[in-house]
C-alpha cells in the first residue's frame, strides 16, 4: 500500500471522528502495528471507528516510538481516555513475560532496532493502563478472529506474504507462542523439478520465504509481484510452492481456516481471485485426499481466504490485543 | 517390542498387584492403546502400578474390542472400581464430539476397521463412567506430560516413527485437534540431492513418512531398521530427512520440546544415542541459527529427547486421558 493512501485514510479518519460522538461508555483503546518500514497507529473501539497515523520506522527506535506515543497521547486528549494499548510487532521478538527482554525486538538485521525495547517505551508513556504485546502476525490473527475472517474459530492460521512470510497461529483460542513464536515462512519445501532459482533467504536459501516473498519474486523475475504478467510461469510456481507450505501447515497444525494476507496474495495483474483459486487447487493436489474433511474438498473456498479486514488486519489486530487484555481483566 | 516382553511385563504386573493394596482412595482407571496390529490395555493409577494385557487387533473390531472390555471388567473385579477409561487410537479418527462418527476410526486401509466405532463399544461396556478418546499420539503426548519427558510443558510435540509417522501436539496445555488432527508425518520436505528413492507413501510418495517410516527404510535398504549396519548411508539420510521435518515442526509450532518415540529412533545397531545425536546436529544445520533460543543451541540435548515412558508412552497416555477426564470433572 502506498503512503498516500494511508495519508488519505488518516485525513478521512480525522474528519470522521472530528465531530466527537459519545465514546465514554465504549472501550477506547490504542493499537500499534510496528513494521520494519512503517508504524501504523490507531485509536478507537473497532475497525469502523478508527483514527490513524503512520510513521516511518527509520533507524532510531527512540525517535519513532516517541512519535507514536505522542500521537496516542494527543488522540487521548481529543477522543477520551485510553483503557489499554496493544502492540503487534515485527520480529523476531521476545514473548516470554519472565524474560528481561520481554517486549524487545531481538535479532533483526534492521539497523537500530536490534534489541529495541518496544513494549517498555510504550509502558513508560502509559504507566497507568495495560499494554499488550505480540507478533504482528499473531495480532493480525486475533483481529481477524474478533472482526474478520476467523470469527468463532479457535484454531486457525493467519499468514502474510510480502517483504517476508510470517504466520500467526491461534490454537485453542489463544495465540501460540511456545518456545519463541512460529516462523512458518522458514519451512523447507520440495523444489518443483527444473526450477533452479536458488532463493533469497540469507539463512536457508530456498525455504518458503526464500522462494515466495516479494523480494524473492523480484529476484526471480525482475518484476515486483504487482507487475508480473498474469500468464507468467512465476505465478504458477508461486502458487505451487505456497500450496506445498500450506499443506505442511495443514499437516502440522490442522487449522480450521487459513487466512492469506499481505501484498503478494493480492495477485497483482493476475488478480487475487485467480491467485487464490490456483493456490486452493494446488493445496488439494498436494494433500491428495489424505486429510479427509469437507473443508478441504467442496469447502476449500472458505478454507483458504483473504483477510476479512484487508490491509487493516495488522493495526486492528494490535487494537484487538488491547481489547483482549481488557476482556481478561474483566 | 516383542510380544514376549509384553507377556513378561503382564506377568510381572500381575504379580506386583497380586497382593492387593488399598486402591480405594486412588483413582483407578483403564487405558486402551488401540494400534493397527495390537491393542494394549492397562488398569492402574500410573506407570508404576499397572496390570496389562495385549490383544491382536485382527480384522474384527467387535471381537477385538470385546476381548478388551472383558479384560477391563475382570480387572475391575480384581482391583476395584474403574473411575474412567481412556482410549488412544490409531487413525485417522473422528475427534469432533458433535459428529455422529465421534470416536470412530474413519478412512483406514486396515481390513475390518474402516468406520469402526471404537469409543461406542467401550462406552456401551462401561455406561456408568466417562470414556475419553483421542489419537494414539495425542494420548502419548499427554502421558509424557503427566509422567514422562514433558512434565510442566504446555507446548510440545510427541512424534512416533515406526510403521507410520504420527505426531501428537500439545498447545497451550491441551491436545491440538483443530479441523481433524495433526498428520505431521505427511509433511513434504526437500530431497537430499542424488537420493532418488521414490518413497512408499501411497498418497504422497516421498513425504516424511514415505521416506522415513519403518517400511520406507525396509523398502530402501532391504533391511528392517533394527538390522541396518551402523555405518549405512541410510542412517545419515534418515537423520537428515527427519531433521528437515523437525525443522518444519519447529517453524510451524514453536514447541518447547520434541519427543521422538517409536521403533526407528531406537537406532537399531547404531543405537539410540548416536541416532539422536545425528538428528540434533542436523536440526541445528537445518535451522542455521535463524530461530534463536538456548534450547536449540546448547540445550538441544534436552530439546529433542526419547520418551520418558519408553514403550509405555502409548498405554500410559491412554490412562492419562482417563485421569484428565476425572480432573476436569473435579
Amino acid at each position: 500500500m502506498s503512503h498516500n493512501k494511508w495519508d488519505i485514510m488518516k485525513k478521512q479518519s480525522s474528519l470522521i471522528t472530528g465531530g466527537e460522538c459519545d465514546m465514554s461508555e465504549k472501550l477506547l483503546a490504542g493499537g500499534i502495528e510496528a513494521g520494519g518500514t512503517k508504524i501504523v497507529c490507531a485509536v478507537g473501539t473497532g475497525p469502523d471507528d478508527l483514527t490513524r497515523a503512520v510513521f516511518q520506522s527509520g533507524s532510531d527506535p527512540d525517535a519513532a516510538m516517541r512519535e507514536v506515543t505522542d500521537w496516542l497521547r494527543a488522540e487521548q486528549g481529543r477522543r477520551g481516555t485510553l483503557r489499554a494499548v496493544g502492540i503487534g510487532s515485527f520480529g523476531p521478538v521476545d514473548l516470554d513475560p519472565a524474560s528481561p527482554k520481554y517486549g524487545f525486538i531481538t535479532s533483526t538485521p534492521k539497523p537500530g532496532w536490534r534489541d529495541a525495547d518496544v513494549l517498555g517505551r510504550v509502558r513508560r508513556a502509559f504507566p497507568e493502563i495495560p499494554v499488550a504485546f505480540d507478533t504482528d502476525v499473531n495480532a493480525a490473527a486475533l483481529g481477524e478472529r474478533r472482526w474478520g475472517a476467523a470469527k468463532g474459530l479457535d484454531d486457525f492460521v493467519y499468514i502474510t506474504i510480502g517483504t517476508g512470510i510470517g504466520a500467526g497461529v491461534v490454537a485453542g483460542g489463544r495465540p501460540l507462542h511456545g518456545l519463541v513464536h512460529p516462523e512458518a515462512g522458514h519451512m523447507r519445501i520440495p523444489r518443483v523439478p527444473g526450477d533452479d532459482f536458488p532463493g533469497v533467504c540469507p539463512y536457508h536459501g530456498d525455504c518458503w520465504e526464500g522462494l515466495c516473498s516479494g523480494p524473492a519474486i523480484k529476484s526471480r523475475t525482475g518484476f515486483a509481484a504487482t507487475e508480473i504478467p498474469p500468464d507468467s510461469e512465476a505465478w504458477r510456481l508461486h502458487a505451487r510452492y505456497t500450496a506445498l507450505a500450506l499443506g505442511n501447515i495443514i499437516c502440522a497444525l490442522s487449522p480450521r481456516r487459513i487466512i492469506l494476507g499481505g501484498s503478494v496474495p493480492k495477485g497483482g495483474l493476475l488478480g487475487g481471485e485467480r491467485f487464490f483459486a490456483m493456490v486452493r487447487a494446488e493445496v488439494q493436489d498436494v494433500l491428495n485426499g489424505y486429510v479427509v474433511s469437507p473443508a478441504l474438498e467442496q469447502g476449500i473456498g472458505e478454507f483458504i481466504v483473504p483477510p476479512g479486514l484487508g490491509d487493516d488486519a495488522g493495526v486492528c489486530g494490535a487494537l484487538s490485543l488491547a481489547l483482549d487484555e481488557l476482556d481478561r481483566a474483566g
